[in-house]
């Protein structure tokens, strides 16, 4: 990436007009990641675990988190209700109201339609039944996942939802995850994490159920055990869709204010060194505060170490137009998208391939991620091309119907064996005419 | 499979409630598919395709399909029209009009919601802009799987729909293929088949564009690829769904005429030896026209000893009540349920697990592989219980938008700070400080 001067010391900044078009093209890319050392050594646990279910769970939980399990599986309602401080059990209490709110205004109700005289077609919404939701834990505590997979889970109809975390090292679940399971109706926590979760959960053991998909972010390894799983005939799993590393979009013109633009990205970086930040800057945007703004905040971080880290590989793109910015935009196809200008509406049309989007000055990223009502579990890596954000609909199939009268079938019926004809398909074209003779007849 | 008796000297029949827990279970599995040697063929080939292009597509059409390329893309609008008969075109229209029909109220208007006073949540509909759709071909010309998969991506607004194929033996398409896809605004036409032209599609080529989404179904080769491709995140590649044999379930009672339910199973057991046909009969369902039948119709069909090899594999359950014959459909999650019955309606809102459903005496599965509206493009091998068909959605993602007020930033702010608190992620929570502050400075 020769040609870019760094802002603050950190951040790599270019001219994006200067770029050849396939330097631009580079500059959409994410690093490159191998999975061929994750899946070696995740496939080792899956036939473990597979194998000898529960036992393998212990054991790996005592070697990987070094945590002796007493119960595998426990049921949420059964265990002791958890503490929360006020201001915590409320906070979870909005978020999850929030959440609820915005994913049920996501349920579809039957759709049904005439395509001809005597021929009704239906969609019909119906729960996959039974579910896994996997929630980070270890080292960071996640609990605000919990919420943004189990609500809507909840929502859905779902009849089992397994909650699968890492537990605490006194073998206990985290309080707050414990608070989300049960405000969501989750009916079994799995206290493990890894890979050996996402396979206890895909084929079952003796006191984890068999689920039928499985949603949720994690690690290498998570994800890894969710990618074999979801190609094993076997597993028979689906999964909600590919992981990696998160990242931000941030588009600044001359109405941002460079400390919130600071703020955003650094709540971005902070998530880990392989964190991807862009800065699409327009003209008149405040490079001079803006630089004077990522020295100050950076600095004042706990997690600054990082932060720097994930900076040095993050960019600053100088553009000179809104469609420059959406081009770019919406070839990077970013996770998180925040437009923090006066005017954000003048880009929503435009926008194709993004995750969640965040309009105007008071939109941080972080609203999104815990508690708008958006969901945070999102595609990343440039999925967002072809894959949207958790939603009720990640946790609901929906079934066709149809119904022909006499009157239908003499309406199509001739079609269908003309085309069942053409693919040489003659049962098919009998299962028609044996019927057409009957309402033939009887007319 | 002990204990099973067969009628017609062909199918097998049991009662439910004499089988063990065990063995109903064992009913509902589809027979095991060993991808293993599949893959090990496969991935020879997507490395030649990813590094050597057009060369490789052209060898290896030359290698599996006997034809030598000239043009390895061909855009259809500059091939000359297909000429169809008029009742063949005719067919063609029909099916496109009722597809298009039922697609396009399936169609999304943007989702607003405001959660709190100042935070108003969207959820808005944005085509996958590139996406490759694969029409089998070859020895079966099955040219209405261009109508199910290019009218939705038509519908969906996707800006480069490539159209896989394998070619005839003189290098040319179908040219109901090629009527199809020009309804449908299909902009490229790759002439190869099997897991060449899924790698082409993957990666792109010289003339082959790249695509992010791949739909429809194929041989093993096909699906193989597709599999090893949706988890490689150079290719950056989303699939439809799985892939397996497709499958009947059929449910009769006293009011099923025979003669229909036979060509019902037939018409599924023509599509090969592994095709899956379940019957399951309520009391007063009239065995012996149903035997009679079965021998008259079968000995009547070209593709005889086909159907014959599937129907000895195939399952005939007594069961004593609808509820008996639900559950076993549910436990099963068959691609196409049949309930050829006079009062359907009884079982609908039962059907939790199936991929289409076909009410009545007068509903043949045919008229849904064709022309009735609905998709069919269905999960099948048990991924009923996850995925629906093709629909509109498949070729479109959602994104989420969100846009907060300094009320609402004062609303939601406060919860979120103690959210990112518990988390400890400290820049999350400072971007909303930053904005507290500025907001309560103003009031």
């Amino acid at each position: 990436m020769a040609g870019g001067e760094r802002i603050a010391g950190i951040v790599m900044a270019f001219e994006l007009k200067n770029l050849s078009e396939e330097m631009l093209m580079n500059l959409t890319l994410r690093p490159k990641i191998d999975f061929s050392k994750t899946m070696d050594l995740v496939k080792p646990i899956i036939s473990e675990v597979q194998s000898r279910g529960d036992d393998a769970v212990r054991e790996l939980t005592l070697k990987f988190d070094k945590v002796e399990l007493d119960e595998v599986v426990v049921n949420p309602r059964e265990l002791e209700e958890p503490l929360l401080e006020d201001s915590v059990r409320k906070a979870f209490d909005v978020a999850y109201d929030n959440i609820h709110k915005f994913h049920s205004a996501q349920v579809r109700e039957t759709l049904s339609v005439s395509t001809m005289e005597g021929i009704e077609c239906r969609r019909v919404p119906r729960p996959i039944e039974r579910v896994g939701i996997y929630v980070p834990g270890g080292t960071a505590v996640l609990p605000s996942t919990a919420l943004m997979l189990g609500v809507p889970a909840q929502l859905a109809g779902c009849t089992e939802v397994v909650l699968a975390t890492p537990p605490r090292a006194d073998g206990s679940v985290c309080p707050e995850v414990l608070y989300a399971a049960l405000k969501c109706g989750v009916t079994k926590i799995l206290k493990a994490g890894g890979a050996q979760a996402i396979t206890a959960m895909a084929f079952g053991t003796e006191t984890c159920p068999k689920v039928d998909k499985i949603c949720g972010p994690g690690n290498q390894f998570v994800t890894g055990a969710k990618m074999i799983l979801q190609n094993s005939g076997e597993a028979s799993l689906a999964i909600d869709m590919p992981a990696g590393p998160s990242e931000q979009l941030c588009i600044a013109d001359a109405s941002s204010k460079p400390a919130f633009v600071v703020s955003d990205l650094l709540s971005q970086a902070e998530h880990g060194v392989d964190s991807q930040v862009v800065c699409v800057a327009l003209k008149g945007f405040d490079e001079k505060v803006f630089a004077e703004e990522l020295e100050a905040q950076v600095s004042a971080l706990p997690r600054k170490e990082i932060v720097k880290e994930a900076l040095s590989k993050s960019l600053f793109l100088r553009v000179d137009s809104i469609d420059e910015a959406i081009r770019f935009t919406n070839l990077y196809a970013p996770e998180h998208l925040v437009i923090p200008v006066d005017e954000p509406e003048a880009y929503v049309d435009k926008i194709v391939n993004a995750g969640s989007v965040f309009l105007g000055h008071y939109t941080p990223e972080s609203v999104g991620d815990y508690a708008s009502g958006t969901n945070h579990s999102l595609p990343t890596y440039g999925y967002a091309r072809m894959y949207g954000g958790v939603s009720l609909d990640t946790f609901v199939k929906y079934i066709t119907i149809q119904k022909l009268t006499p009157t239908g079938i003499r309406n199509v019926g001739p079609h269908v064996e003309t085309m069942a004809s053409v693919e040489q398909l003659h049962a098919h074209k009998n299962a028609v005419t044996i019927r057409l003779k009957e309402v033939n007849n009887q007319s």
